[in-house]
């Protein structure tokens, strides 16, 4: 079990019956690459960490285009928040990028596990930093150059760059496969 | 003082010496409209609590180009959480729309103060809520169109729709004034 869920299960916080719920709502597995975990509209949701492996979160649009939403690997907690906060059927399809190793928690469980547990400064501070990432990502989408969104995606996520197709880079970056090569060959030659 | 900042002082999981230093850190302002407060730049962040009236933060791009993040109006908490969390210099630009009372906090003491105070499942839930809104910003970013924009925009902030000038709103939904007024031109149309 991770560590995650392994500090839940020594807080002193949470009563005990909680803790036995908790046990019994994770659900260790192992995925192979492709396999999908969550479809638009599913009503049954989970929060997914990632052990091992890499996960994507994406939307499709009325043509039927992918936009990536965000991209998790080892030691990532991967939610389909929006859904979870106002109660929703989801909102995104999440699948598996790799081979990986995943913790399914049911959202409900979480939930109240959440309600009453204390979040300590160190939990606190990555979901401040999911606000801020995600304060960056807007401000990136509205008001940044391809060259620049590139850039900064490269330098925050340098580990996730090597592991996905260029494609699937630029839905996540919103350009299209054309635009990102012809950005990478201006680097290039930037740097020659 | 606000709900906000009375809740520290009676909360019984905050030192006595860090609530004094809280009371020395939060400033109560009355401001005029087009109050400017913080400018890309700053090196002393405050963090935000509108009591009256209505702030706006925004970024300007290369061009001089604004391009609003958020608007905030009553009992909402205006943050530029991304200098804050990678401990920079300001990123936004914050200012009021209106005639406002604000009370600010300086953010070295508030994070000092988050460090060790427990966190309740109201303020948890808010902080929640705002991932979630802006995971949705961003997906209505990168895959909606402006009408949808719009609509999600006037659904969500029925208030601040008839606060803020049109091109304000234009600003916040990444579109031209022109192309806003032609979005409400088709939908009167689609109304009739």
């Amino acid at each position: 079990m991770s560590n995650l869920f392994k500090s839940f299960l020594i807080s002193s916080t949470i009563p005990s019956d909680l803790k036995e719920k908790l046990k019994n709502s994770v659900t260790v597995k192992k995925i192979k690459k492709g396999t999908s975990l969550q479809v638009k509209g599913d009503r049954l949701i989970y929060d997914y960490y990632v052990v091992k492996g890499l996960l994507r979160s994406y939307t499709i649009d009325e043509k039927g285009k992918e936009h990536i939403f965000m991209f998790a690997s080892e030691d990532w907690l991967m939610s389909d928040i929006e859904s979870q906060v106002f109660d929703k059927t989801a909102e995104l399809y999440i699948d598996a990028l790799e081979d990986s190793e995943i913790e399914m928690i049911d959202r409900k469980a979480f939930r109240e596990i959440n309600a009453v547990r204390y979040f300590d400064g160190d939990e606190l501070n990555k979901l401040f930093k999911r606000v801020a990432v995600l304060q960056r990502r807007v401000l990136l989408l509205m008001s940044a150059t391809a060259m620049e969104r590139y850039e900064h995606f490269i330098q925050t996520y340098p580990d996730i760059v090597q592991r996905v197709p260029q494609k699937m880079i630029a839905s996540y970056l919103g350009i299209t496969p054309e635009g990102l090569s012809k950005i990478r060959g201006q680097r290039v030659k930037g740097k020659n």
